[in-house]
């Protein structure tokens, strides 16, 4: 477990959490993801169920298309000029995990009176789906007191790395996001 | 899985995912939610580690402490007056779940070039921990391609419901928060 001087140590601006936030973490951002997710695509369809400003949704949809998050599809309607709408790329497909636990805690911290209002499902049996802490060795985390935070190869001190160290390789991006060939055998 | 007519019709800010970015979704309201689980719990060691204006670093502290995410614990050292530092409640740390989710995609998608500045590990057997989607049936889930949204009991239209219509009861807190037993079984 890291202890809070190692941690205090390090640069907060390097953390994972933060740049994702760069990306996804202004007000509205996550909710546009959520929407498209959802099969709301077209600016006007977008900006009447968000009630959002439209200026601000512009920005944030430049934002998110120029973050990697959303891409613009063209298409025509009769003889209308040719628009376009939003599709998630595949970074914005795996967003989903996020909302799922922005969703989780949720309806358990903030529930509405009448329940959950949406509810993720395995489509392909229907039941329903959660998030769920798995530790390489394949254990079930029963809760976040389970969880230890150490620094990483990417951790960075406020201080530059020694001139002709040798660094850590980029890493190659994964092909498991979950990394389940590797936690649940 | 529900269409987009279906989603456009549904009332967007009664969504658990709306509802939790209200209390987290501002900006640095994470990040200190973060510092504090990783045991940066006074004032001005989270105003020199985030870099972040002492007067919006009150303003996040009492949102969070009002939303049940943090609480205050007095302390005193040597003959100095009282003062307080920060502890994460139960709420609190049940957003763990959601830093690790936005770790994992900041660590695919926006990585440094040293690989992960951090890592979350299991702490009784030190393997690295990741959010695994599974179904209630025990499906592990490859992608969210797999994963469907539905309309839960709680999902709003516009429209106030039908008075004297019978509503669903509230759920009681679910004291497995993974729905572990249910899911794994």
């Amino acid at each position: 477990m890291i202890t809070a001087m190692q941690w205090a140590d390090l640069d907060s601006s390097a953390c994972s959490v933060a740049r994702t936030l760069a990306v996804v973490g202004e007000r509205w951002s996550l909710l546009i993801v959520r929407d498209v997710f959802n099969g709301i695509r077209r600016f006007d369809d977008l900006q009447g169920h968000l009630g959002i400003a439209r200026n601000v949704l512009s920005m944030r949809l430049a934002t998110l298309t120029d973050g990697g998050i959303l891409t613009k599809v063209p298409y025509r309607e009769g003889r209308q000029r040719q628009r376009h709408e939003y599709e998630l790329t595949q970074a914005g497909r795996e967003l989903v995990p996020i909302m799922l636990t922005l969703m989780s805690w949720g309806d358990r911290h903030r529930p509405g009176g009448d329940g959950p209002p949406a509810q993720a499902t395995h489509d392909g049996c229907g039941k329903r789906v959660r998030m769920v802490p798995v530790c390489g060795a394949g254990h079930v985390l029963p809760s976040a007191e389970a969880i230890a935070l150490e620094p990483g190869p990417g951790a960075r001190t406020a201080e530059p790395p020694i001139s002709g160290e040798p660094s850590v390789p980029a890493p190659t991006p994964d092909p498991d996001p979950y990394g389940v060939q590797a936690s649940l055998v």
